[in-house]
């Protein structure tokens, strides 16, 4: 049979593919509380240091460290409590020598104190002095003037995913809206003569449309927008026309069904994806996900989450070819175990009974029952 | 210093808070299309068998197998190609004893066909005769009724998390709509004299909320719903009423920057998370997500994705304390490092600047430099 394009290895192709991939979706100004999973369009520098004064890190009292020196057990340092600084006030207290003020947990320290000692290691002698049981450092249990963040500091660059602790740390220095990029819209081409809606009762010889919606939902799994075109019969100029319309309102075009082949229209990733369920999600998760991701600019691409498992048969694979192979998980005496799911093309239920994927490499012939191997788990 | 109160190792917490909570949210039905990430609520049955019709795995012709039997390149079997049956179609050819007919990649047989003879293995000889070089078993390159899965089999079982091929599947049994859980929703009361909303310049003393914005995000990415409660002042019976109205309307109470403690208030579980962000992301990780995931009665709660990672430096801890320290992760000459990132309490970029935990169990003193050992990636 003769070879009609060129075969590449999947990381060959992925890399082609990204390294001639300019375009970059457009970016939107969006609240950061409802910016988590969204990629920033640019970097974002710290309007103000954090936090913006002094705070105490324990619950205890404030105090002018070098009084403490040489405190101990058995010759405790005096002082005498003239007072508090609540949470969330500044100190109407400035201390004198020999003086301490009870200081809180993130709160302020009174005024002119340099330290803050832990209550546990002070004794209260009556309603307004201590005794200190150990010395404290100057500076000791307080977080300085833009020890978390400084002023200017780059808090999080250009192209990263936001988590939760991102979203945060962004509210707390009052950056109320950030830059990202939009979701990547992604027109997938149902194809096929045998393809009917999933609200259809097939007729003999159909079969109701499955890629479409896997992909659809892998696509908002990465982040995109699935825009579906609906199913077209296998025409060349209906297709044709499709996959126009497709790219006019979308970032990347998905044919369900054509041949499994990528290519960049007019700077916009295109992919045929084959028939078979199972090899559209492999070719999805090697090729179109992290195409997904570049149209963003991210540069902290999710990777799959991987575990150890011992396989429990043989994998058959001939060196040359990069075989990608669904094992379903199971314990046995303490152990993880991966058994291969053999099945024929086109079982979508192989995939759905399968937890991951066992990848053989380039240059080996298969896999030896036995061998401890990584899984890539299905997410 | 007394305890107030009893303290347990967070397995044992755990699995005492979740052996008490009965509790499970409300069912809905919704579209099979839009559930990706929702929890089933009942075990799903295949109304019909998969594929409804004997198809094809392969191009080639369907043909009786025993007229194959023995045939071979140098004494091919001749066979009459007597039309075809289209991709969507049924057959409206009957094979009579020495007779093909053209069948396609997911298409029906000819009646009377039980095998498909792959096109590569056979030569054409004219416009309606072939010969075909190696024999085929029956049933051969064919998927029979029901093989990828039976009629009333269980296709997805109660509690599973849906993922993008499941949507897939159940689609492709026409099965538009299924009942699933109702995303769990959480009421956050953020509380603490010194907070202010992330819209308001903070005067000195003041903070603004990142607590309660971390933990919405890490809600939502564990499938459930935030409902801010607001800010409220350190006032017993204000913080009272605002939980009161707060579980009202919801399924689970998440006071922040009260103290660590977790119970059930009338069936709800309710927790107090530390105010030390770090803290609070730790023991949300722990103790709220599983919970989270337990209220809609989901048996395959995802685990954080965890890679090995050489230590950079020791990290201390003391037996009969289980610590989490986080780390940042880099790759030195093809290794995967983890440096510990120490900070002070309270500094939310600690939390931002790491890329996941290490974990020193209860009955270890430490992690020495150098040692490899597992890190538990943010999401």
């Amino acid at each position: 049979m003769p070879e009609f394009f060129n075969v590449f290895a999947p990381d060959v192709a992925l890399r082609t593919l990204l390294e001639r991939l300019q375009r970059r979706v457009e970016t939107a100004i969006v609240p950061t509380h409802q910016a988590l999973g969204r990629v920033t369009a640019e970097a974002v520098l710290a309007p103000e240091p954090l936090p913006a004064f002094p705070r105490s890190t324990m619950d205890g009292y404030a105090v002018r460290a070098r009084e403490t020196f040489g405190a101990s057990e058995s010759l405790p340092a005096y002082l005498e409590v003239v007072g508090e600084v609540r949470m969330g006030q500044a100190p109407d207290i400035t201390l004198a020598p020999g003086q301490a003020a009870v200081a809180y947990t993130g709160g302020m320290l009174a005024n002119s104190a340099d330290a803050v000692v832990m209550v546990e290691n002070t004794q209260q002698i009556d309603a307004t002095s201590i005794e200190v049981l150990r010395p404290v450092a100057p500076g000791e249990n307080v977080i300085q003037v833009g020890e978390d963040v400084r002023s200017g500091e780059v808090i999080v660059p250009a192209g990263a995913l936001l988590r939760p602790q991102d979203v945060g740390g962004l509210l707390a220095l009052g950056i109320t809206q950030i830059k990202v990029r939009c979701r990547p819209r992604v027109a997938i081409v149902s194809t096929g003569d045998e393809i009917v809606s999933p609200t259809t009762t097939p007729a003999p010889g159909q079969i109701r449309d499955i890629n479409t919606y896997t992909i659809a939902a892998l696509v908002e799994q990465a982040g995109g927008v699935p825009v579906s075109m609906g199913v077209v019969k296998d025409d060349y100029e209906a297709q044709r026309q499709r996959a126009v319309e497709g790219l006019s309102q979308a970032d990347m075009l998905i044919f369900s069904a054509g041949s499994s082949v990528s290519t960049l229209i007019e700077d916009k990733p295109a992919f045929g994806l084959p028939g078979n369920p199972v090899s559209a999600m492999i070719v999805f998760r090697l090729l179109v996900r992290p195409t997904l991701y570049a149209l963003t600019g991210c540069t902290q691409v999710p990777q799959p989450k991987t575990v150890q498992a011992r396989l429990t048969k043989n994998i058959p694979s001939v060196t040359g070819r990069e075989d990608h192979v669904q094992v379903r998980l199971s314990h046995l005496d303490g152990e993880l175990r991966a058994e291969p799911v053999f099945g024929k093309s086109n079982l979508i239920y192989t995939l759905i009974r399968a937890d991951g994927v066992v990848v053989v490499p380039l240059d080996q012939g298969g896999l030896y029952a036995g061998a401890e191997v990584p899984v890539q788990l299905y997410d």
